[in-house]
């Protein structure tokens, strides 16, 4: 094979221009390494006289990537526009309907429209890629399909956003409250201006939904995922995460067990033995766990220009030597269609922080109320204070329910003396 | 595609039935994830009548493992044999020779004669895939070849051998000297009764050997390879490493630069904040830098029969779905002769420790011996005792050459009041 694969590239931002950046720059070891060349042969963005660093010398200009989707002169179509419907949608289902593989580094489309889109791409006997889509630069998609396909997967976690690694790790190392440093993060551009995908965990969900597919076998279920951000996520729970010897991360967890998948998004404490306790900054990691392979661990950048075309490209060139896998590892009448645990089922230990009034009685009111729930407390730090302010009374569970955890909390907030509402981080079991 | 992948194992080892084992327990899923059932044919072993665990029902038994390279009704051969010449070498030679993909666990095999190996699978059209070869259970070799093959490789480095990491782990946390650490991992099994493969370095070595070919389209040059073991650590630089933010690991590394490429395999200082310093215990793990994707880390058990049979397993399902890359990144006849780096023209700030008298001009004489090779000192540690025995003096320096720090070492250990043989661990600079 040494007729070039034909590239049409739709959307050319950030990641496109990178894409773009990367296959210009790296086109000798790309052409020794894919067995032919990689030419973009069509693009199409919004507008056509930015200035974007790069010659488009030989390469077919659309106004409408629908329309490029459908008739450019290209092997595959390369989805760089992003959103979970709209444009992106319709590029992509014209590319596979016109026989055209497709790489996309779009979780939200996936996510919600995944399936449709699966199963158009296997009935057009096309290729549908999306390692862009999941942890960027980390070729995590192809270590669960592929490299650990021997496997049954039992449970797969990780961090999903570098956004929200990289506060959680500003606020712990420059000792900055969450408003402070999200807000620097926006003017570094490392943050959205709305950054609710983000800090709500919603991007991380959609990555979530598409590894639980992958690992499990099962339909993409994005509404199943329970999802929490870290926008409550204070300083001080932080100082006391590391004081008895964990550090938080917003998770992304997956677990299949007798009852259905659990699939769940939120801030947790993780033990500081744990590998993961150390991904810090704008790093994306995530741990597979298999009954042969046992636990691996991939680490990464989660996003950027850079990470992300390394991934898009990774995809060309399985394109290319046409390396084809089941888009979800498995064909796709075989997905498994498999119940969603709810989180009131959730089984772990807690860490719950309270402001009390430092006043007789508190902590027996505050220890009946987990007692009447059958909460069990494994330990208390109390650290009483000159002054009349609240003081903060933290403590951890042993392992307990999260409905009766939920109902605990609700009476405790109900006692006078307890003056906000309780904080509570669960506390993650890992192995 | 629904005819079952027909496969013929040699050796059965424990890795050997491992892979019987996965293949049997998890056939279900395997026939989903790979199209086809995956079918064992034909096994050949030492020992025909030796009860292994599992049925060998509709297998046909070989007692000579190169007769059923030739001969068995199969499309893979599997060698699990071991060792870089002999039977191993004939068995995978003879299945290429007869058109059957081979799929091999042995790293010393391909550092030695990989490169006859790879070229004779290309010449007869059939897969060569090793990835249980490196790093166990970690899907590396697909990582860096697909995942990762955007980019540029300029470094890959990583803890290569489980039971050298292991032992610097135990040392460190059960305050244990080497001796007794090795001793206790050959009775539980971690360990050969003949360890110097692995505390030498040397199986790291022929894993650091195809990870460099692999990343930067070399020839496999092993002999090239500068090679130390961890036998001359001791518990109280382990301690200092710690005291000073370091932690000690038996790190492989392969660099790209203007000059040629280094390969080296050394225990070093590796500073605390690099996720790579809590890789622990029997854990693997391989960091890629990348020009696009920056850094990646891929970490997991590198040894033991679960992990080698699930990478075993992902190559036979690679194979199953005809998924081809070439076996060392690029075709054979663009493979690169690129020069080694020998180990004196390395640079690096270094850690020394010395045991000295502790007597006046001793320090004088020291700081002198490393001013003359122009080796310019960063920290000193020196506590006096009130005994008249050795103390311990501990120096870092600033970036230097190691033939000048050689030099220094050299004439340090000729001086009197230097009671012991100095200690130099180099300080790793990772980025």
């Amino acid at each position: 094979m040494s007729n070039p694969l034909r590239i049409a590239i739709a959307g050319l931002g950030n990641v496109g221009s990178g894409t773009v950046k990367l296959l210009t720059q790296n086109s000798d070891l790309l052409r020794k390494r894919s067995g032919r060349p990689l030419k973009i042969t069509s693009i199409s963005a919004r507008d056509k006289n930015k200035d974007r660093g790069f010659s488009t010398d030989g390469m077919i200009w659309f106004n409408d990537p629908v329309a490029m989707a459908k008739e450019a002169d290209a092997d595959v179509l390369v989805e760089l526009i992003g959103g979970e419907e709209g444009i992106a949608k319709e590029v992509c289902e014209q590319a596979l309907k016109s026989g055209k593989h497709v790489v996309t580094a779009n979780k939200a489309l996936l996510a919600v429209n995944g399936e449709s889109l699966v199963s158009l791409a296997e009935n057009n006997k096309v290729v549908l890629n999306y390692e862009a889509a999941v942890a960027g630069g980390i070729p995590i998609v192809k270590a669960i399909r592929e490299g650990l396909a021997g496997n049954s997967i039992k449970r797969i976690y990780g961090i999903l956003n570098g956004t929200c690694n990289y506060i959680l790790t500003e606020m712990r190392t420059q000792r900055r409250a969450f408003d402070e440093v999200l807000l620097e993060a926006q003017k570094l551009g490392y943050a959205e201006a709305e950054p609710s995908m983000d800090v709500d965990g919603i991007d991380a969900a959609q990555k979530l939904s598409l590894l639980s597919s992958l690992a499990f076998g099962t339909k993409i279920n994005f509404s199943a995922v329970y999802t929490e951000g870290i926008r409550r996520i204070s300083l001080l729970d932080i100082d006391y995460a590391e004081e008895l010897g964990f550090r938080i991360k917003l998770l992304g967890s997956a677990q299949r067990t007798a009852e259905g998948i659990e699939q769940r998004v939120y801030p947790c404490m993780v033990d500081q033995s744990f590998p993961i306790a150390h991904v810090e900054g704008a790093y994306n990691a995530v741990v597979g766990i298999g009954d042969f392979v046992g636990n691996t661990m991939f680490q990464g950048l989660g996003a950027g220009a850079g990470p992300t075309a390394s991934a898009v490209v990774a995809d060309l060139i399985d394109i290319s030597h046409d390396r084809r896998a089941p888009t979800l590892g498995v064909s796709y009448n075989l997905l498994e269609n498999i119940p969603d645990i709810e989180i009131g089922k959730h089984v772990g230990p807690y860490y719950v922080r309270l402001m009390v009034a430092d006043r007789p009685g508190v902590i027996a009111d505050i220890t009946a109320a987990f007692r009447d729930e059958k909460v069990s407390i494994e330990s208390m730090i109390q650290r009483s204070r000159s002054t009349t302010e609240a003081v903060p009374v933290i403590l951890n569970t042993h392992d307990c329910k999260e409905y009766e955890m939920q109902r605990a909390l609700s009476n405790i907030s109900t006692l006078d003396s307890v003056i906000e509402e309780p904080t509570m981080i669960r506390i993650e079991t890992l192995s």
